[in-house]
């Protein structure tokens, strides 16, 4: 059995419907769809969702909603009408929608989550209805009924144990279960939404509960790619990685997805296929728990900027116990959350994100390390670009980090940290942000071009 | 004006006492000498201070001592009678030394330091005796008159602010000073030693206190060597190298002289030169604060086994504030001090040396993260060694690491951990035990052998 989730813009339009609608028939084991709200059709589009949150602004204020109010009826009833649906699904979400405009506004981000969640609910409604209206036993599952019970977090809503054993239930159905992604209830009742890409967190909730054997993920690429391709023209695609591969590289510059969603369906084994819903023929990528290792050792290049470090230097300092230790301590009580810790023998570096940090908390963190550690020196570094090598084969793999340290002497980039060690499937190398783009092209020659020797 | 330290095997017979005479006339500069206790003659020779710790104890559970000392005693007498010394110095010393045989042992820690402080303490008044009777204005120096005052901690004295002020005062001395190493007085006028090569630190102090433009340290090599000559034989020798440079090369294995007790005189910025008292024309090595950076990115390799890693994985650990703080506090509830702590997305791992670990107590510590970090795997790895590549001259010189792990690959070591990043003068391997000598090998060769290509 696989769950199949359906993105924005597979749901943007009636034509996008149909090709759903063919995805879902031509594989019986599709027997639960999660769909998102409608997304774009074209780039000046706006989203469903966007135009939500605007309407529930407006209430909030006490304004007329009706603008937008009519804008959102209207994106469902266009797709009704290229569908040629019966008008009673428009009235429905017309009825719907009025409700929740009415509904108690006491606790301005929980009526947010309301309205929000009316995006993907509405549109699973309409969905049902219009398999339905193709012939196929098809039927939209009311989260709240189906015991979908998350934690009353306004868009950070966290699933609730008992919600598995709830949900295993809809095993028993026959029928092809529309089901909304992004949100759940609250014990008391209550509409509250995850935190972003809502609904690939609900088709992953699903293919745990359900123990599915594949969670299908379709979206508008072909495939992950290997490398940003706005660095890399038309990089390789990844046909199949690990999590772990996922993980390191979603951590620098991979956006497919949201890697965080997919925990409910890596915890319990049920690997997830990414596919194109304009082009279902294409291979697309499968994340799974092992691969066979058989393409060299390298898998994927992410690279991020916007990182600086804090250079901190103590004469002795590797004889004192707990200073690495107070140091993140310091870290913390400004709420830094940091990436790495670089060490030599009297110096240690943390690496963290800048655009958590302002001149003036630089100063302070730089007065609190110098007189609570009476370090020697604290020094900012700005403008960083992490790079991440990451793939399941280099783990024993001899003479990639020569590889790829020769790579980036050739084209001139200084590298100033790595990070080795730690994870087996990745290596990190810290440079300037200046040096990105050239660090980046000179190890995807190096792992994927095939370049005379 | 130059401060001189000469080690226990310059100082073990009349014979090496010439040679100290020598260098010392040899430069006006040399105004104070440091000195140590009697060392080894040859390889199966006790030295002095161990005979002394041993007598102490016998004192201690209240046994005669007397074999032990008419052993000190005939030490003494031996280089005396080779140096035509009158016989009062013998009986001075043996006097001093009953004294001290008498003196309260209501705390034996304190004790055994009164005891092995009159190793250096006695051998200064034979020095300087010694240096008088060949014609030079020379005197001893009674630390405790010169205000050498310092913490009342056995073994491991720190020297008190108020020192340096008391000790610059010996500059209006005109006579060469013999300075005994390794002790200083409590304010209470109690005996307390330094740590180990306590006369290493004695003199970095007065060359601080002195503000000497030298602190030469004599002892029984020719130079420090870019590498353990025991891994490669008669490998380069090191003319000039940093403080920094040293403390790196120090960490791991590079034990010509205790880095620690350097810290007085590179505070105050004074070089240190490292030289052979039995062949006083080789170069040596200077420890400056900085060096013209001439021939090659790589100044010293030094490697040491015995290490272990701590590898702590849980999904979706780098966003979670606060723990790798956590786990730093785990490790120091039990004492535990680490080295590094390389990191990926999703796991950290803690170097540390095992000797301060056993089975029970990594148990214990398993036990702790897994469940207050709820970490998803906690795995111990022994048996590493970890390989400092240290210069100042891979600042900025790009493809060092390239060369280095080239070097590794093709000695078919696998790296695994590296971290470079934090200190611009070092980069740090971490590879099996098995692999050391090999990895070692393969990086002098690299960076030290006029390789054919």
């Amino acid at each position: 059995m696989k769950v199949v989730k359906f993105g924005g813009s597979s749901l943007a339009s009636g034509e996008q419907l149909e090709k759903v609608f063919d995805i879902v028939v031509s594989d019986p084991e599709r027997k639960v769809v999660v769909v998102s709200a409608p997304g774009k059709r074209y780039p000046e589009d706006i989203k469903v969702t966007d135009l939500l949150i605007e309407c529930a602004k407006k209430c909030l204020v006490n304004e007329e909603p009706k603008k937008h109010f009519d804008a959102l009826i209207q994106r469902y009833a266009a797709i009704a009408a290229e569908l040629a649906l019966p008008a009673e699904i428009i009235s429905e979400i017309s009825d719907d929608l009025t409700t929740r405009l009415n509904a108690d506004k006491s606790n301005p981000e929980r009526f947010i989550d309301l309205l929000k969640a009316s995006g993907e609910d509405n549109n699973a409604k309409l969905v049902a209805a219009f398999f339905c209206k193709k012939g196929l036993e098809a039927a939209y599952v009311n989260p709240k009924e189906a015991g979908l019970f998350v934690t009353a977090e306004p868009g950070n809503a966290q699933v609730l144990p008992e919600a598995y054993t709830e949900l295993h239930k809809l095993r028993e159905r026959s029928e092809i279960l529309v089901f909304p992604g992004f949100f759940g209830y609250s014990k008391e009742g209550d509409v509250y939404t995850f935190s972003r890409s809502g609904s690939d967190i609900t088709g992953a909730i699903l293919a745990n509960a359900l123990k599915a054997d594949l969670y299908e993920n379709f979206t508008d690429v072909d495939a992950v790619f290997s490398v940003n391709p706005s660095i890399i023209d038309r990089p390789k695609e990844i046909k199949e990685l690990t999590f772990r591969e996922m993980r390191e590289l979603s951590y620098a510059g991979f956006s497919v997805l949201h890697d965080e969603a997919l925990v409910p369906a890596f915890r319990a084994g049920i690997p997830v296929h990414i596919k194109n819903t304009n082009n279902p023929q294409a291979h697309g990528t499968r994340i799974v728990a092992e691969r066979d290792n058989t393409n060299g050792p390298v898998i994927g290049i992410a690279s991020d900027e916007g990182f600086c470090s804090i250079y901190v230097s103590k004469y002795l300092m590797n004889r004192e116990i707990g200073f690495g230790r107070k140091l993140l301590s310091i870290l913390e009580d400004f709420g830094l959350s940091y990436e790495h810790t670089p060490s030599g023998i009297d110096d240690l570096s943390v690496i963290l994100r800048e655009n958590q940090l302002d001149a003036e908390k630089e100063k302070k963190i730089i007065h609190r390390i110098k007189t609570e550690l009476q370090a020697d020196e604290v020094i900012f570094e700005h403008s960083l670009a992490l790079i991440m090598v990451v793939g399941e084969g280099m783990r024993h793999n001899i003479g990639t980090m020569a590889r790829a340290s020769k790579a980036l002497a050739k084209a001139n980039v200084n590298i100033e940290m790595i990070n080795q060690g730690s994870s087996e499937v990745s290596m990190m190398f810290g440079v300037k942000e200046v040096d990105e783009i050239r660090a980046v092209k000179a190890i995807y020659e190096e792992f994927f071009a095939a370049v005379p020797v």
